[in-house]
């Protein structure tokens, strides 16, 4: 006889979504979210209640170019043809790029070792209409170098308690990249971190604005961490720019 | 003593704007349409009704990124400050990318030599979500070679009521570019003629995909030509992908 327990498969995807439509990736009461919307979309196919856990719980109006789920379910369906029904599914805004039958035991949220954010600034006086909801627009010169310098600072293991606005148990992450590069008329910030506390990826942009546009030095970002005060760094950068590029395990 | 006359200025202007969220260009009573809320924009900054002549008056959902549209005023503005007083005024989903003084005898409309209009199909079983306001996903194989041939046929003057829902007292058009061709996962279609057809653009779009996908041979479109019946030529295809990219004089 075959226990129940062995005909439950868990399945990883890897998803793309644009997050301006939804409150971001969790479930709400009466929203429209990332993670209902899923979920709305397997039941629909399962018949059945699947609860789908996402690597990065992105805030609303944050983008995925990949963000990683999982999900548990009885019904067994080969991946080509269960990408294919939930494509279906779902609304345009959220694409399967991929699904993969996995262990068991794998957690998207839990098992990923970190996740890569990038941060989308046009920096040009006027911008095309079609890129309004991905990037923020900066009209005003910004200091390239000083935004570099400045960058590299956040490459460290540290309370970043400073750069979120709510308080945190263990409020230490370890950073492994932060730049800042030119592409065109993009300024494109990258960061990958172990974990990100709320509204930090966001909060560093912010302040790195503040650096570019010659309201703050460097050497601000030193005072932060020591301080943690929250009031000392730049305002939170609008959600529309920031978006998940990868997670890694 | 300087006449009334005297003082008025005319403005020609490029707009880019995202289509998604408006019923077309042309003004229409409790629509969000862009006309109107470049309309209202205006009425903001001059204190006075302007209304602005557009040169393509294009259908809900289409896009422009060059579409040119001029009108009257008595307030005089150097053009960098009045394109960066409706830029502040106007919703992100329009640009207005460049302004001129012209005669007064210039309306964008009537003046117009001829419209070149693009049409986008993502032909690729995944689409990413960001594209998906501006192209037609297509995800089976499509014919590119039958599509070349076939678009070659519709550079003709020549009575297009077969591919316009519409009765036009003259529906004689020039078209003099009209191809295809294939960007990485794109299709793309582009057609300049001296005048469309409501759904003219879109009838053709849907005509060549009939063929791209086998459902029709070439040889239809002369057949269109001849009976001018419009179920002969294939579905009006989703304005999404298609946007008016330049205006010649």
């Amino acid at each position: 006889m075959t226990s129940l327990y062995s005909m439950v498969q868990n399945y990883r995807m890897i998803l793309s979504y644009d997050g301006t439509d939804f409150h971001g990736w969790q479930r709400q009461l009466n929203k429209r979210t990332v993670q209902d919307t899923i979920e709305k979309a397997l039941f629909k196919i399962t018949k059945n209640k699947v609860a789908v856990i996402g690597a990065g719980r992105t805030d609303k109006g944050v983008h995925a170019l990949a963000q990683v789920a999982n999900f548990k379910t009885t019904l067994i369906l080969k991946e080509e043809e269960f990408t294919r029904a939930l494509n279906s599914t779902l609304p345009n805004d959220i694409r399967v790029i991929s699904m993969e039958k996995v262990a068991l035991d794998f957690h998207a949220r839990e098992m990923a070792l970190s996740k890569v954010y990038q941060y989308r600034i046009f920096n040009s006086p006027l911008i095309t209409p079609f890129l309004m909801r991905y990037v923020l627009h900066w009209s005003a010169p910004l200091d390239l170098e000083k935004m570099k310098k400045a960058a590299e600072l956040f490459i460290r293991e540290d309370d970043f308690s400073g750069f979120s606005s709510n308080r945190f148990l263990n409020p230490v992450r370890r950073v492994t990249e932060s730049k800042v590069e030119k592409r065109g008329d993009e300024i494109i910030y990258t960061i990958e971190a172990n974990g990100f506390l709320r509204y930090m990826a966001r909060t560093i942009v912010g302040t790195l604005l503040e650096i570019g546009r010659g309201k703050a030095e460097p050497e601000i970002i030193e005072e932060i961490f020591r301080k943690k005060e929250r009031h000392l760094a730049g305002p939170t950068a609008p959600a529309r720019g920031l978006c998940l590029i990868k997670v890694k395990y």
